[in-house]
């Protein structure tokens, strides 16, 4: 089966760390096609980012349709646009933060997000509510570095998650550690070895959750909520996102 | 003051109409410049269209920070892009959804909303949770038409917002019905004399919500989640969207 | 257009104060009638003088029906008789929690409430979950001082505020705050110079709500809930509360 | 031990009636004073009465603490008042709402709660939420009748109540009735024959849970929100409710 | 009338101190009887001991539809197969953490519960929820002792809870304290006058519940959840279990 | 990796029809041992039998661990036992109930249970919640079938799930459908085909997830809630359920 893994941000080099992770997990028959959209933000840090953003991860959702893809990921942690995902495809569409909070469920009973600046704090409360799991996270701890700061230096990446990483433990009595940024993957390992406790990645969850759903041949529901768009013109820059 | 109410789809017929509602309540001193994005769709009818319609809203905002603009109207039921409009700015933003439903509750203890095609509903419910209004809000009643349906038909329009709205009040026992899209504020005066409870427009609440807070000189809060978006670098047609 | 803003509580000085504050932000056309009722606690400081405080608040409403009076306006932080005084009138009428709650929505995404004795906590609470608030406030901080404190000395009160605020928003992380008593306008615009965040006064907020409503010719429902009470018989003290 | 039954409005038929529920379930060694408010409405059918219950109920509570009262009982649906009355005494105080759904949820998983005219729904609301009774409570049926109704034409109360009882198990799949209004006591065990699940009767539930709390010695807890009221003035008619 | 109160541990210590909690409240009337169950673990401190304490539990209270029980108790905090136990008879059966929370609540507004080791506060915490309490509980606090330790070392549980209790009231703020076992009635008068806040013992909570339940002769009701159980077989060492 | 799929209850003909089911999603690597306990009820339709099947389900764990098992699946709606059959292994252990509700939240926004009979729905409400999935609810349909009569009459079943989940559709508006029995898995194509929705089955579910954790390596976490149980002695029937 083939897996597009959409990095909503346009850091390539993002994209190559997500598809590495990507790759690590795969079964032997996957293919991982990773991208970045051809517009759009270098990362993603408030709401502005966000759903500028959805554009370009809407336009490689549309793109799949003719490259043969069987199910896609959105590889940012607050879910860009994938409400919007799923109306355009019939395939499943996953993202990352909801594919690590339902998977921390199945091991965990209670446990914390790691993430990048304050500021992000809030958009991740909503998704976490709603997702229905506000009963679960027991904190939301947030770090002074930015996306590419992780991708510029991991070791100072690894250090601040490690750092916070542990004050989940001791402090919040964290049972699960989420990581809520998708280029954090390298660090999950290393994370779960030293802390004790289960460290999960969302790249690495939503592929599994990826290739389950496709195993099932279970596609996104065309009732209601999801149905395709309904037809209308669209105009500006983003005329070729209508439709006739 | 000056309010910039932005019509988030590009009809401007609808933009038309709206600018006509904000007029027909606003202050003497109040001067309302109503606009549709240069991008976008023709109308908001699911999440696709939702979040496309965001970086024409955002093009908007960022603009009027150039035309003195003091308050901005986002005229969508949905709220599209509202916090990430209140990240470009730090004058106040106000959704039609929020003012809305702000105000319903200052007159009702119960209400419902009536809105287009039945796809909707789900947004609508997401809107309700995240503004804490789960408890007030007895039904989202759907139509079989659509936003420009409204437009061009008002007569049908005007008809089947009455069989919802007398079976709102009659049915759910609601206490004052919100008309949940934008363009429907010229029905608003008719049916409430009609069915004998309170109905709300939404562009006129916020246009009056947002004369209060002007005059109140209150600003976003630029502290944690509204700071202004960090400075980087956005590519292909959102190039203009980044920041040196 | 005449808004009535009824101080619940029968200190004169601090009626004053709080009528200083709405004819500071009122619009010119706006006639600020400020009263205390003629029965009733001096403060408000418990449940106990919250209820007692509602028959001289009912009053006023009562008297103000033939006062020509387009909207109320309760000034005490725990809405008291909110749902009451909307029974008894077709105006408008507003509680200063509720219009500081909405219109600091509008404007933060989180914020804490600041007010007087520890044991006021539990009944703010419930006017917070009661207005579907709970999952943007972050505290309500009380200080060591009552509600005729503030008004007796304002050097230390101004103080106070200043530490619980500076609190709320370094170990809170809030985005805004909440003045969570009537007679604390005086404060506002200090405070919120020295924390840099949105300080709303519910009396403020309040007046330029109702000044939206009327303008909008918006009247409380008389539908279910707020419907005119039944004539019944009402005895001793109260006959006078009681209709043929 | 000595439990007084304040029945809130003022109507002394009905006042008899519930004294005499309450003596049909007391123990030998109990000792039920049953009174109604010197002052205050004939019925409590709306906000308004509800408030304007209280100045009595709270009169009722101060008297008691000088006849030696072991225990309150605050004997209206809403249950007006409760938390001021538990600032005036250390004796416990009890609500027939809150006696009568914790009663029912040790007996039943769901029930449904028959009362008085539509307009009560919303308050009933409020207090079945207060008092975290929300995934408990599937309905709040209202009949045309109004609280003296039931005291005036008995026969036709109880057949109201049949119906909606009967719909309440039928429709609903409740697992016990509770009876939303004071005054319904005589109706539960015939309606309980009838409809074959438990039928609650706030009244007699608040009796019992009386004796059990003051067998037990426990009193109202004076730590924090139940402290005594502060020492204040009051004017007005309400003078005596002030302490010097 | 005769309450049989089944600890759902197998160390009758346990049960004979449980037995004393019972009686020291029990009315003249009233018989207890306390019993460990023939089958299950020696204490409960996880899922694992909680579930399989429940064969036990249920044994006992088949065991009591022939000796003429009227209420049963089940003197465990996380309330051990409580709604299985309803199915099986139609006796009233309480659970402590219910009765406990439904008392405090009657006596306090808000509260924290003291209970043994941190593993167990995840089930305490849906305990909670399942009750509708979570608005209620202000921290669920642990201790190092496991649950015999208390009956071992009553000296140093003694000071646990002491340390804990004083913590929940000036760190929470806490206005009465819960006991979070069942073993725990012992420290509850010492405690209480220590802190100065009722200290509730789920024990004697319900034993007073049932007597007030068993005096109105109310039972569980037979109306859906709580059915009789379909009659089946069952195998192995649970045949007894099954029906023919 | 090996899968023990644990049928709670002891029909082999459904273990083996569950079999059948994980059997036709499993991977080519993966294999399937599907059991029933050695003890406990034919079929589960009340707490009582929810309960009385846990103590089999963890024996079938207990012995799992010397039979290399990589995961476990309890394949019964209610998930009887899961937390505590989490706390007796440290490989995944997965409900069939949360396994199709994270699926299905992948795949619609919106869905319906069909399950079997009505006294059921009290219990699978309260797994919803727990799951935090309230809001994705839309209605848990039951029908007057019992668990063994899909198994003995499977014609009849399919008619009763077709018409169930058509109302679904249809009435409730749902977007897809969950199966809320485990031995339903049969019908689950079918359905799909003829009501155009995706229909879930929570085995088949549970086995790709279980598959996807493995995958990854992932274990339940042993800080805090799902730690080993204690040491400790059971006696009866259940000795060999301690240790030593």
């Amino acid at each position: 089966m083939k897996i597009k893994v959409i990095n909503p941000n346009t850091t390539w080099e993002m994209t190559r760390t997500i598809e590495q992770a990507a790759i690590s997990v795969k079964r032997e028959d996957t293919e991982i096609v990773a991208v970045s959209p051809e517009l759009g933000p270098a990362s993603i840090e408030s709401f502005y980012d966000e759903y500028l953003a959805i554009p370009g991860v809407l336009e490689e959702i549309k793109k799949g349709e003719t490259e043969g893809v069987d199910a896609y990921i959105i590889a940012c942690y607050g879910d860009p646009g994938l409400q919007a995902a799923r109306e355009v495809t019939s395939a499943p569409v996953i993202g990352i933060a909801e594919a690590s909070m339902y998977m921390a469920s199945m091991l965990a009973a209670r446990f914390s997000v790691v993430t990048v600046l304050p500021r992000i704090k809030t958009m991740l409360e909503e998704v976490v509510a709603n997702y229905g799991m506000g009963h679960r996270v027991l904190n939301i701890r947030t770090t002074p570095m930015c996306v590419l700061d992780f991708e510029r230096d991991p070791i100072a990446g690894m250090e601040m998650l490690r750092q916070e990483g542990r004050r989940a433990v001791e402090e919040d009595d964290a049972e699960a550690i989420l990581l809520g940024c998708a280029g954090m993957a390298d660090f999950a390992n290393d994370l779960e070895e030293e802390l004790g406790v289960p460290v999960i990645d969302g790249v690495v969850a939503a592929v599994k959750m990826a290739e389950a759903i496709v195993d099932l041949g279970k596609k996104t529901s065309k009732h209601k909520t999801y149905k395709f768009p309904e037809k209308k013109e669209y105009i500006g820059m983003l005329t070729s996102f209508g439709s006739q």
